[in-house]
């Protein structure tokens, strides 16, 4: 399989096509590990002004050298103001180029604080300080921007500064290699970069939880939200409800926020009962079997968390099927059990469960989208309907649980690596795989990642956002 | 050229590559041609409700023969209750399915009116409706769905079934075939499908004009607008400035919009003053050198326009440039050349105009824009910031043109063939051209086209918008 690929891009029309796409060697991807420091070496922050002095106090919270002279760093061989600790002998972010040379440790990251800049002008200094740097990433390193959302009252010039972080952030995402990343943090106007879901953005999206998170944003709306005690535990006492948790992607949520901390409860189709036993007996939490179609779905999982475990704070809906045919081919059973099981029961689930009254304050709710709902998919009419349908779902529940404090977003994973993929044929599958930034596809583990920081305290000022796990996939609106 | 093409998508890893980017042979797309009809044949209409008979009454005169009863093309070789006018007796959607017989005259196109849809589950009948006449469909055909913008506002069923479209939509397009088209008209709460820009934009996108655009939408905000006197003439009387109107995309955005019936300034360097003057002369404008960076650009454009034509109604920001460095390598003068003229030279002009108080209400502003600034591109952070940019200016810029009736919007071209992409290394080009849903390049003319209907009368209640013409390029998010 490898040397079918690597022939492929090797030489002639594949070389090209490999270079226009973007497909070289993959590298393995940092994922968290408790107690790893959370990136591979010193941040390089950007920027002046308040926001910025904010993030380097939290920086330096989180035991990770800050350097703030963008003169480091600058032009080949240039001079290392800050002990030289940012410079390297080579060159993964640019290989062959004439990289710096004489430092030790190589950037773990680099955090442009972008929250005053008010016109397209004021863009160069910071975005080309970052680029004099950019040769010295590590492996696996991060650019994170912090920046204002671009809203409709914004003056034009402000409107066009903010939303031009956009075009940098993506179009730099696409020219990073090695596993390193890029992704924006967007504030709402008045919220400021050291809230805590500004800070706990910045902590998801420098570490290994976001290793498939790549030319993305995420927006904070609000002051709301509460950096954890234990970073490594951020769901501590938490009680979470993961549907189709049986296998695959949901299993993987199941395992990953009982690491975070979280008391689970594990729901599935009766069909799927040994497995989700084991899932169950895996993560100590509770079993619940149940068809999330039947009419009293929502009223089961609140008894069954309210009983068993005494409180319900977490939902995640990840139970979903496909049923992919041409919209020509198409019959009624096939359009109508996707849109059944993939938004018609979270709905009907999430008003139950809103109309109990039983709910508590900063209740979560977290859905699993997919990248098909926002580019629409060959084959995939109904599930597309029903996932780009779960994206309006989530921004019209975030208006209506922000009262209490509860917020609603959704993942959207790309490629990810699950039985369902290996099923496709393997062109089909190694196209697929490798049409996005990171040249591989994702792990369940990385989409669990996403849920669990959305299902987080620290995410509390996060909400209605619908955030892709797809290592920056080609496809997009 | 196109053997190396044919013979790569004919066999093994090519075929599969093909199969799963959808690039199969490219077909002549339909382009407007006045007097021609709006469609190649009937329109199936499906819905019911007050919507769905505005646009019955709407299409009837535009003598377009329309077809309400969605029992005609329903499964292989059914009855067929409209005079059988809608079946065929090849199948263009779907090679080689079972295809209804029989027929005389197939599909010009599919509405889909869905703007009276409240849960997701009621997205079926209509649509799986729609699949089953899609066998039917000629050759350029048009599918266009009318249905609700999305809102927070909404309650979350109701959002989803909105959202739902969406999804919908751009999956149909990509399962489209031989030059058919899939787009869509998103109506603001409280706009009715029979308001002037609900209209306007049908038509748009069923004819000729709007070959290129695939797998979009365009959002109705309000009532305002007029449908024109004369369909073929609708710029008739208006005087149009367009910058960087040399050559290339900007020469055709002028002939397109002369054609329409507009009076022409074109804009361009001193340095390509001679093609200017053709352009100039071709369309029956005039010319004005001017380098739009300047800070008395706007006093410029408006005075020429004013003493020379009496009048200013249209301004299309074309001007643009590209210099395409990774960041890692990117100069300050790089950089600052590409925010200048992309961005900050568009806001600069615009502030003059909109502060002297001159402008006419219904003033319209487009930009060009384009898909890297939505998706972001491997060696251009500057030209994607710019343009990026641009979409946030046009966001604000409506807002603030709203109030005098004026429009702000943009149109973000995808890979459009000109003078630069024909540059574009043979390889690089042919997969950047096909890796579309209509597996071709579109042309200058057709970023004008949309250019038009943004100027147009009938455009007025369309503000804010950002309308890629990139045949649905796969490039996102």
């Amino acid at each position: 399989m490898a040397d079918k690929y690597t022939d492929f891009v090797s030489r002639g029309w594949g070389r090209d096509l490999a270079k226009r796409l973007g497909l070289p060697q993959p590298v393995r991807l940092r994922r968290y590990e408790p107690g790893a420091p959370l990136v591979p070496g010193p941040v390089l922050l950007i920027g002046t002004g308040p926001g910025a002095d904010s993030l380097e106090t939290a920086l330096k919270g989180w035991d990770v050298e800050v350097l703030r002279d963008p003169g480091i760093a600058t032009a080949a061989g240039g001079t290392h103001d800050a002990g030289g600790s940012a410079s390297s002998s080579a060159s993964p972010a640019a290989p062959g180029a004439n990289a710096p040379t004489g430092g030790t440790a190589k950037l773990g990251g680099i955090v442009l604080a972008l929250d005053s800049i008010t016109r397209p002008e004021d863009l160069a200094g910071p975005v080309l300080a970052a680029g004099r740097a950019l040769r010295s990433l590590a492996p696996n390193a991060r650019v994170v921007t912090v920046s204002r959302r671009s809203s409709t009252a914004d003056e034009p010039a402000l409107a066009a500064a903010r939303a031009g972080v956009e075009g940098i952030l993506r179009s730099l995402a696409k020219e990073l290699r090695s596993g390193a990343t890029g992704n924006g943090i967007l504030l709402a106007e008045g919220v400021s970069a050291e809230v805590p879901s500004a800070l706990g953005a910045l902590r998801f999206l420098l570490s290994g939880r976001s290793a498939f998170v790549d030319g993305q944003f995420l927006t904070v709306g609000t002051a709301k939200g509460e950096l954890p005690a234990d970073p490594d535990k951020p769901l501590a006492g938490k009680v979470a409800v993961v549907t189709g948790a049986a296998r695959g992607i949901g299993a993987a949520i199941a395992r990953t926020l009982a690491r975070d901390g979280a008391k689970l409860v594990v729901v599935d189709v009766p069909a799927a009962g040994d497995s989700l036993a084991k899932v169950a007996n895996e993560v100590r939490g509770t079993a619940l079997q149940l068809d999330i179609t039947k009419p009293d779905a929502g009223e089961r999982i609140l008894e069954h968390a309210l009983s068993r475990h005494g409180a319900f704070d977490i939902l995640v809906h990840n139970a979903g099927i496909t049923r992919d045919k041409l919209l020509a081919n198409m019959d009624a059973a096939k359009w109508d059990a996707v849109i059944a099981v993939n938004i018609a029961a979270q709905l009907r689930i999430n008003d139950a469960l809103m109309g109990s009254g039983r709910l508590p304050d900063g209740f979560r709710i977290v859905s699993v989208a997919s990248t098909s709902g926002i580019a629409g998919n060959r084959g995939q009419t109904n599930y597309a309907a029903s996932k780009a349908g779960v994206m309006g779902m989530v921004r019209s529940t975030a208006a209506r649980l922000a009262a209490t404090g509860g917020t609603a977003n959704a993942v959207a994973p790309g490629f990810i690596e699950t039985e369902m993929t290996a099923k496709i044929p393997f062109a089909t599958r190694e196209v697929a795989r490798r049409l996005n930034s990171l040249q591989q596809g994702g792990l369940p583990l990385d989409v669990a990642e996403a849920i669990g920081f959305f299902a987080s305290d620290a995410a509390g000022g996060i909400s209605g956002n619908v955030l892709r796990v797809c290592g920056q996939n080609l496809v997009g609106q």
